[in-house]
């Protein structure tokens, strides 16, 4: 009985995903789902992120939070189109909750979405948004076992940010065995070092996302 | 429908939360719930109080994890009893998984029995376990805004540790404001800052800690 319910969910889920991919894909959109847990620096990286990417893209953002709009705030700050989905508890995003948010988005105004996920390493990997690909952020102020104690999120992104290697003389962390595990577990994971406070790397990730975009045209 | 399963699983939990309670009641024994993101510090936390403790108590520990026993390996060194939970995918523990658990600890050779949750700042503060508190980590590199964002733990502890306090002079991040806003969603909340990397602040978190368990004898 339990089981059937999750079942339900997770394909009424996936139904709605496939609807939100079609409609990315028609506008030739390219759609990120940005993981990470909480305070691994989401925000902070797409702030830097639209900065560089906003003069040769058209940048959106759908922001996902329990509550509060604090993030929207930010991004608004920034100049670019953003919803915000408050989950109301809800510990991660589902497709339904972003095709809601599309609504406040003008979609043929736009090259590239972000869809900022609830700040949480385990289950937002399980839910299809409708995204070209997920991508996570894993600072290293969290330490190099979290690949092998979280390795779905890994597993599902095809992108890995270790952020805030400013921090690494201060932290027992060793970025190689981060990547070292993070590629035995999914052996296509593109993986970026970078640090959103001095700005270090952020130049490679742009443009590596401007490339991809470009693909999408 | 989807309404009531999930409110038979909460009363499920909730029933067998209480009959772990009388059992840890029985034995006169404290038991804290400890909570965190992923990478806070709850494992480093609990090497540096068990080192501090075992020479007054006899301490346990229940490690939460969706898998690996790679926690548990490392409380293993510091000598005490430990039980490893792999919740499979479960982003959180319930009651009766530490119900299971309890099958492999002798609870009359315990004064203090620290269950370490499933690292994610959402779902576990939902979930009581049988537990006298929740006790939960906040690193500083996670940023000083999380009790807006997640003020469901904040709203559940007994006890915040502001962890990694060692790490302040390099992130943008103000304790006072944590511990405002913390207080702000709880003002009952006990709070402490520690550096489990250079054990600052760990002995007055010990000395808190000695007296709750005596309070229990």
């Amino acid at each position: 009985m339990k089981i059937s319910v999750v079942k339900n969910i997770m394909e009424a889920n996936q139904r709605i995903a496939e609807e939100n991919r079609r409609r990315f894909s028609e506008k030739k959109l390219l759609v990120i789902n940005l993981m990470s847990s909480p305070g691994a620096g989401k925000t902070s990286l797409l702030e830097k992120t639209i900065q560089s990417m906003k003069a040769d893209f058209r940048v959106g953002v759908v922001e996902g939070d329990i509550q509060s709009t604090y993030d929207a705030e930010r991004i608004g700050q920034t100049g670019v189109p953003v919803v915000q989905i408050n989950t109301g508890g809800a510990c991660h995003l589902d497709s339904n909750m972003v095709q809601e948010a599309l609504k406040g988005l003008d979609l043929t105004q736009m090259d590239l979405l972000f869809i900022e996920n609830v700040g949480n390493l385990v289950c937002p990997a399980e839910f299809k948004l409708g995204e070209d690909f997920k991508a996570m952020i894993l600072s290293v102020a969290e330490g190099d076992d979290k690949p092998l104690k979280y390795p779905l999120m890994f597993h599902e992104s095809r992108v890995l940010l270790i952020n805030k290697i400013d921090l690494l003389p201060f932290c027992d962390c060793d970025p190689d065995l981060i990547e070292e595990r993070a590629l035995k577990i999914n052996p296509q994971l593109t993986i970026f070092r970078v640090s959103c406070r001095t700005g270090e790397g952020l130049d490679r990730w742009a443009d590596w996302l401007r490339n991809q975009v470009k693909q999408r045209k």
